[in-house]
């Protein structure tokens, strides 16, 4: 059929099931369990939601399924926390899973149906499964077997980590945060409820919401990206610049919500096809460092990657600005970049989330040490300016 | 948790594993062969690519796993050639089908597929797996085996039967096309390659695109619309107005192609959860009544539909308008309706496809069967304007 000079590329459409949304979705767990084939549930529970109405849900939902509760998994998910939820698992016989909160459970369930099913038992069992990566393109990414127990994953954060097959897991030792990757790491089934978010503080629903507008914008940038993945984080932008300040202040407003939990969805289903870009790259390892929250890191990072690229990405970047409602009809490129950086710090004000590395409490002299650890992450591959060590460090320094 | 006053929805995500485009994915066909562990596969292939360049790429890339090549269905896809086909399958020991064509083949080996799957070999089996609709919402769905014979299809038209789990066979002796429906019809991996549209004619390359448009607006214009179906609706759009008539008239500009068949993905994908609408549903019994493309009963029947539902559907159909190209900022609603009404029967004008009952042939005597057809099709359910058989009559009169 003769050569091309355009290249081939695939889309790998993510496993999982089916997404319910709406308020009182969350009230369908037992029949989103039974549908999984779930017997005995071990649930992995935001320590926040203990005591909470959600878990009077669950334990009406799941009646005599529920084979425990599980809490109490630190931020960043050691692999001791890890480790401890597998035994966990494997003591109550669980043969599903489910999670309820933030980023924090739901990685930790993904590594725990990663342990029953590897065998891992010992923090050294981590290192065999753990992607290897070089930059700018080697990649080494270990095989997990084909049939994990089934997770069902329940946010009430919009750090999006329910929607990947990628899990992260923080070795204590090196304090790096080591990436897992496979499709079968993503929950079966997901549930997006605002009720289930009435607990969640306005801050960090506000923080989190800068990790799907992170999604979005990196998704939208790389240099891999695609018209797929481009039609949803324009749509989950325009969702967000509409509700996620407001619904920050109005917990109640369950539409609103919704709409922000769409909105991380649509920010990054199929984005391990695109990849992301230098925000999430540096993100990943100042989370690890400093322990901090993620959506920080894109408040922090955001605008000033999106400058660092603006040359290589304005055509992309007129299109996040248009999404968060500015008219470029008049605007050259790099006006248009402009605008859509200058939209991102308005949305990141609005939230009013904190957004310099000094006002989170870094420590200004581990940024070199974060900067060569940024160049370990194959996130930073997909950003289609070239990046060396000493342009990591020149943005952690602006970052300060 | 309590009650709510938001609907619960449910998005299920196509159960395809990958979508692989542009020039020269093709040449790569034996891997995905390989890869859905298919070693004995039967090509349902378009007459029209019988002997061509295609048809070697196939046999070259397949070699000894190449069990068999049928060619000869028929429009519409009649119980009788899907049989034969089936026929062929047994006798090779088909363990893998291969669909290369417009939706014809492709809903052929969907078809197939159910018949091995449930062991139909004569026209009556058909009945017991139909889906039976009654207006407005009460459904029969049938249910198929868990595993059928993998399928890959590779389109040579935007039909985007592909992306569907879909599939239309139409009863001879009725004329009645029958929708059978499960996830597991649709094909396993999709190949998107503008090489192998090249023997395409233009006509029908510009007719099956006007489905795709009609996908994308139906979606956008549906009762049951959903975030994640809009933001690809709306892009598909705009890759369609930017590249159709364009590609149909330039069969050599590959970008241009690949655009239309990404677009096209865009316009179907996931678009069972949100539905479509009255031009589906007329569309539906138009074509098998009188042998029609689908892509003419989209030309026909879109504008009127889209007129018949404007105050139902503003909001929707500015965002049509938009995403063809029309600034709708100084339009109320129905000026923004209308103007995305103008935009599509311009973009029709612009493709040169026949526009009107009366110039593709069709008898006007029949027109009444056809609207008490139409009521029975599950289509029109999705229509925010309630519709009788009267309102149906009517619109078809129009299309004359």
């Amino acid at each position: 059929m003769g050569a091309s000079s355009f290249s081939v590329r695939s889309f790998t459409v993510p496993s999982v099931d089916a997404v319910t949304y709406g308020a009182g979705a969350f009230d369908g767990i037992g029949d989103l369990v039974r549908r999984v084939g779930g017997s005995r549930v071990l649930v992995l529970l935001s320590g926040s939601l203990v005591g909470s109405p959600v878990e009077e849900t669950l334990r009406a939902a799941l009646g005599s399924r529920l084979a425990g509760v599980h809490s109490g998994i630190r931020q960043h998910v050691p692999r001791a926390d890890v480790l401890g939820a597998a035994v966990r698992a494997r003591e109550t016989g669980a043969d599903c899973l489910v999670s309820v909160g933030g980023g924090t459970p739901i990685d930790c369930a993904k590594a725990v149906a990663m342990c029953l099913g590897t065998g891992i038992t010992a923090p050294e069992g981590f290192d065999d499964y753990r992607v290897r990566f070089t930059y700018p393109d080697t990649y080494e990414v270990p095989e997990l077997p084909a049939d994990l127990v089934p997770h069902i994953a329940v946010p009430t954060t919009l750090s999006g980590a329910e929607h990947t097959g990628l899990a992260g897991v923080t070795d204590e030792r090196t304090h790096v945060k080591g990436s897992y990757s496979a499709p079968q790491l993503m929950p079966r089934a997901i549930v997006l409820d605002p009720v289930v978010t009435a607990a969640t503080p306005d801050w960090l629903w506000a923080a989190s919401g800068m990790r799907a507008v992170d999604h979005a914008v990196e998704g939208l940038l790389s240099s891999r990206a695609m018209p797929f993945t481009d039609a949803l984080g324009v749509e989950a932008l325009r969702l967000l610049a509409a509700d996620l300040a407001h619904s920050a202040k109005n917990p109640g407003d369950l539409g609103a919500r919704t709409n922000c939990l769409i909105a991380t969805w649509l920010s990054i289903f199929g984005l391990t096809n695109v990849g992301v870009g230098l925000s999430h790259g540096i993100g990943h390892q100042l989370a690890a460092e400093f322990d901090l929250l993620h959506g920080l890191t894109s408040a922090i990072m955001l605008p000033l990657v999106m400058e660092f690229s603006a040359a290589q990405t304005a055509p992309a970047q007129r299109r996040v600005a248009e999404a968060l409602g500015v008219d470029t009809s008049g605007l050259d490129d790099p006006a248009a970049a402009a605008a859509a950086v200058q939209a991102v710090r308005q949305l990141i004000e609005d939230l009013g989330v904190p957004h310099t590395l000094r006002a989170v409490g870094a420590s200004r002299d581990r940024l070199p040490a974060v900067a060569a650890a940024a160049l370990g992450d194959p996130a930073v591959a997909a950003c289609p300016r070239p990046v060396s060590r000493r342009d990591l460090e020149g943005l952690l320094a602006a970052a300060w």
